[in-house]
Parts: structure tokens; C-alpha cells; sequence
């Protein structure tokens, strides 16, 4: 198939997108400038992506060819489109970015995870949320009321895990530098992945992660700010 | 004064510099192939830094420039000397490096010094030792020796935190790509903090981040690997 697709993890709502690594790649294309016919995906419709060879979104298929994992996808979208703005903007841009997706989804992925479990499940579409409760309580060993009820601990645990993120933000607009890149939209993603699914305010307003969260909300005309998300009960700081 | 001066942490033996941040910029000289004068320095010794208008060392004076903090100081570094080989090399990588010297600082640091306070204070000069644990223990609200006792703990959280490092590990041989670079020497300066003063093992020996480290203890002929050192009694994995 000709053009660009991209399978994204939707709730019960379709349009409601909530992934972080699907908000990775969203941030991504729009970085470039590509257009991608985005397609609603859900757990249970593991055979929509089995050409993919295997059962997790994002999967992007480019003019026919399917790229899976956001980091591949990342790096497949800078070669083939090198005269779009680059995600790694300079030599060895992707070797640190690399560290900084992995960081993403080790440091930040699954305390904000346990901080909105349940607000996920929530807003699952029905026939996915037996599953996700199965697999996410053997997970975490425990029922998703149990580690929703720790969310107090792991707010903290997060605005702990961010300090470096806080430190450079205090001397720069971006981590990237002086305009956002893809080290920036993978550590973004986890923040949207909160936004879509859940009323919880991740940050205090002082915090200078949240005047840089509000940037890239505005960014590509506000892509992201407009995106459907939960709505949010106020801060809670 | 003309050339460089380096002031660093040492220990009851002078030759014993054991300060992470003196270790960044040891290694930030050594890629750039720059000889300093390096001189040791303790805790009591303030007076000697008064100069630099701070209290803490790394204090490099360059050619009669006084700069403190190791960031500023690599920052210097690559603007003074452009000709030698980059810590930054390429566009934006002193953004990220940003980053990755704020997740050592903030995500390893801590809980290392957790790990070797008490190895640290017998190793301090006499004069140091006092100040060193009046100011640790109200830092931690206890003993160097209850802080200790927690070691355990606090080697699995070290082993937690650096899964970001782990992962791209094992996809690349530096954080900085294929050579190392100033992201490499700020992360590595924590692990050289702990191999100069303590003779616990950090690292199980199959981790990618112990072959990270033998690479750059082999670096510039083997400087940090014949560095004074803590004999290692053997692993704890």
C-alpha cells in the first residue's frame, strides 16, 4: 500500500490515542512533516498487525514496508527522509538520543504506568480490558486497585525520577538544545500517555518539566493540546 | 600562572583523587591530550580554592582563568581548545550531554555515595574526617555506619538505575556512539569514584556496563585503570 500508515493503541473512544510510543512516532512524523493515514488498534486485534511479525503497536508501514518498535521507526524516518528536519539533529545526535529513549522507558515508563493504571483501564475498550487486567496484575503482582491506591508514593518516586530532566530544563528550552528533537518527543510521549488517559497532574506548575511539557503541546500548531484526552480535575501539587 | 592546574579531592594518600567530578574532567583532559598540574586538595583546604570564589573542586585554572564545576569546566574546555579531539563531537551533543550529566548526578551519584560512604570517610585525611561526617550525617539524617549497613539495598537500586545505560549497552559500545566522548566520562566518573575508594563491586561482570567500563578504564593507555585505587576484595553480583 502506497503513503503511510500507523496502527496506534485506541481506547473505547477510537480516537482517543494514548500510547507513549505511539506518541512517540506522532511527534516524530509530525516533526518531518509526513502525513500517516492513523488507524485505531486495539489489544485484541493482534491479527490487524501480524504482518508486522509481531503483536505490539506502534507498527508504521512506509509505502509497503513495516517497521515496528518507535526507536526503529525513529531511525527508519530519518534515512528515509533526510531532507525532512532531522530527529537527530548532528553527528552522533542518535547514539544520545538513544540513551535518553532508553532512560524514557526505564526511569519514567513504569512509575508514571503504576500512577495511572487504573485510568487506563478505564478508558479501554471493553473487549481489551480482561486482558489488560490479567496481564498488568501478574505484572505488578498485585490488583490495578492495589497499585492505584499507591499513587500518593509514586507521584513522589516520579517528581524524583525527573531531577535531570529539571536540572537542564533550568538552563535550556529544550533537550535538544534550542528546538525539540526526538530526545525530546520520546520522554514527551510518557506525558501524553498520562494527558490522554488520566485527570492526574503529573507536575507542579513551578515545575520548569511543565513549562516545557507546555511547549511541546503547542507545537505543530498545537497537535498534541488538541488531541482527545482525559480531562483533567485540576492540579494536584 | 601559565599551563593548567587541576585542583582535585585527594585522600590521606595525596595521590588517592577520588572526587566523580574531578574524574569527569581527569578524563575530559585526557581526550583532549591537555597536561595539567594536578594538585591535591581537601575538604579543610578551602582557603586554597578561595581564588576561584567556591568552595569545591574540580578547580581548573587555564592559563591564569580560574573555572569551577566539572560542566563548566568541560564546556571550557572544548571552546578553549576546538582543535583537539571533541567531547561534544557534533552539533547538539553538549545539549544532550547535558542531560546525561545530570542523570549521573541525580540518578547514580546519590545512590553511590550511599554505597561507599563509609569507605570514603577511611580513606579521607585525618584532617577531613570530621567535617565529613558531621556534613554526611545531617545530609542523611544518620550514622556513615547506619547508611552503610543499607548497602544491600542500595546496590540493587544502583543495578535499577542503570537500565538505561544497560540497554543501549548492548546496542553500541559507548553512550556517545563508537568512540567515547564527554557523555561516556561524566557517567564513568561515578564508577571511578567508587573504584578509588572502595573495594565493593558495582557491577555483575556479565553487565554490559562492566565492559563500558573496562573499555574506558583501557582508555588513554590505561590512565584510570593505574590510577591509585581501594583493593577489590572480588564481586558481590
Amino acid at each position: 500500500m502506497m503513503g503511510i500508515v500507523l496502527y496506534e493503541l485506541a481506547g473505547a473512544d477510537p480516537n482517543l490515542r494514548f500510547s507513549p510510543h505511539c506518541w512517540k512516532t506522532r511527534m516524530a512524523l509530525a516533526h518531518k512533516g509526513l502525513h500517516a493515514d492513523r488507524r485505531p488498534w486495539r489489544f485484541m486485534d493482534k491479527s490487524a498487525i501480524a504482518f508486522s511479525g509481531q503483536g505490539n503497536v506502534p507498527v508504521l508501514v512506509d509505502n509497503g514496508e513495516a517497521i515496528y518498535d518507535s526507536w526503529q521507526i525513529a531511525v527508519h524516518l530519518e534515512q528515509r527522509y533526510p531532507l525532512a528536519p532531522a530527529l537527530f539533529p548532528g553527528e552522533r545526535m542518535v547514539d544520545l538520543s538513544h540513551f535518553i529513549n532508553a532512560w524514557a522507558d526505564k526511569a519514567l515508563l513504569p512509575v508514571i504506568g503504576r500512577i495511572i493504571l487504573l485510568d487506563i483501564y478505564n478508558r479501554l475498550a471493553p473487549q481489551d480490558r480482561s486482558y489488560f487486567r490479567r496481564t498488568r496484575e501478574e505484572r505488578f503482582g498485585r490488583s490495578l486497585e492495589e497499585v492505584a491506591a499507591e499513587r500518593p508514593t509514586n507521584l513522589e518516586t516520579l517528581r524524583h525520577a525527573i531531577a535531570p530532566l529539571r536540572d537542564i530544563l533550568r538552563a535550556q528550552d529544550f533537550v535538544s538544545g534550542q528546538t525539540a528533537a526526538y530526545a525530546d518527543y520520546c520522554i514527551f510521549g510518557m506525558f501524553m500517555w498520562s494527558r490522554c488517559t488520566s485527570p492526574v497532574e503529573l507536575l507542579a506548575s513551578n515545575d520548569p518539566v511543565f513549562l516545557w511539557r507546555e511547549r511541546l503541546l503547542d507545537a505543530f500548531d498545537g497537535l498534541a493540546r488538541a488531541a482527545p484526552s482525559a480531562e483533567h480535575e485540576g492540579e494536584s501539587s
